[in-house]
């Protein structure tokens, strides 16, 4: 691969580091760089670094903001007491699209998992445990996906969370709205059978 | 989408901005980004910029280079009298791949393409001509693509070169070393009977 120039090669290489991205979509990526006027490429080299340097943790529930609060902690009509604990980011945007809650949040930047070396320590489970043993919440809600990974993480915070005075919940299982019976998992059909609801 | 931490946002919408990245992949990198150590997200920042800047075109054949001349022009050893037109950098690379061929290279900078509005005017034609006046060339070599715009484009050169003393030859079609007869498509096997040789 030495027939490209260098500071090209280079490029390259360092979108192939990037997830989902194989050596010919970088390829690919790396031309249509270097094809593109000279502003649009300075900004994109500037978005990479200014993201990077700018976007922080929110002091309080650890999602990411670019001042000192999350857009939801600074939202002075959310409900404070109501905690919903979630694995990224990702899950308070995909929550937050529902709508349908106003409580906050927090964020544990990852789940336990023994194969992947993660344990409770890498996560952010003690901001949590301060959070709580500051006395202020009602209720915690774990949304961790419903895996083992994510059950395993919910199951040891729940504990941890025992000798604090505060409702631990989780999200439910079972049908998802739309969805077809003959289609759903095993899995998936049995705890909607133990999880079922009076009419 | 307004969830997400503005500068966040911008890089999200600058990676959605590059061919093939949806809006859920773009979602992806800029995460990895932000997660990424300080120096691996400045570097990633850096390669663009000094890419974009540092890569520009072979005063000879218009082949990518990071200085006057590329790689192949600077190579002493190859046959200047034998020119192989190529339609972008990604070909230098294909046929450098193979080892088989010793001349040089002329990259058109892209294909006449009526459809996406490209004419003989936008790619590097002009270039070419000049190069051939000069008189210094034996062979021309069209190695466009085997389709439409690819075969205007020979063919329109071809024309143009008709006036100077030099061979115009095109890349050969037939079966793909390694293919199978049943599964060619019908104009390569066409093309194949059409140039077919005497054993």
């Amino acid at each position: 691969m030495e027939f490209f120039p260098s500071l090209l090669e280079n490029l390259i290489d360092k979108f192939a580091t990037l997830p989902g991205i194989g050596r010919k979509t970088a390829q690919r990526l790396a031309f249509y760089i270097i094809a593109l006027p000279d502003e649009d490429a300075i900004s994109f080299s500037d978005a990479v670094k200014e993201a990077k340097q700018g976007v922080k943790c929110c002091t309080v529930c650890l999602n990411l903001t670019d001042s000192d609060l999350c857009s939801v902690c600074r939202d002075t009509r959310r409900n404070t007491k109501l905690v919903c604990v979630v694995p990224s980011p990702k899950e308070v945007l995909a929550i937050e699209r529902s709508h349908e809650f106003d409580g906050v949040y927090h964020v544990l930047h990852g789940v336990i998992s023994p194969i992947g070396n993660i344990g409770p320590d890498d996560i952010k489970v003690k901001e949590l445990i301060t959070r709580v043993s500051d006395g202020e919440i009602d209720e915690v809600i774990m949304a961790t996906n419903p895996d083992t990974e994510g059950e395993t993480t919910a199951r040891y915070i729940s504990r941890l969370l025992q000798p604090f005075e505060v409702k631990v919940t989780r999200l439910a299982y079972g049908i998802p709205v739309g969805g077809n019976l003959e289609f759903v998992d095993d899995a998936t059909l049995m705890r909607a059978l133990e999880g079922r609801l009076e009419m």
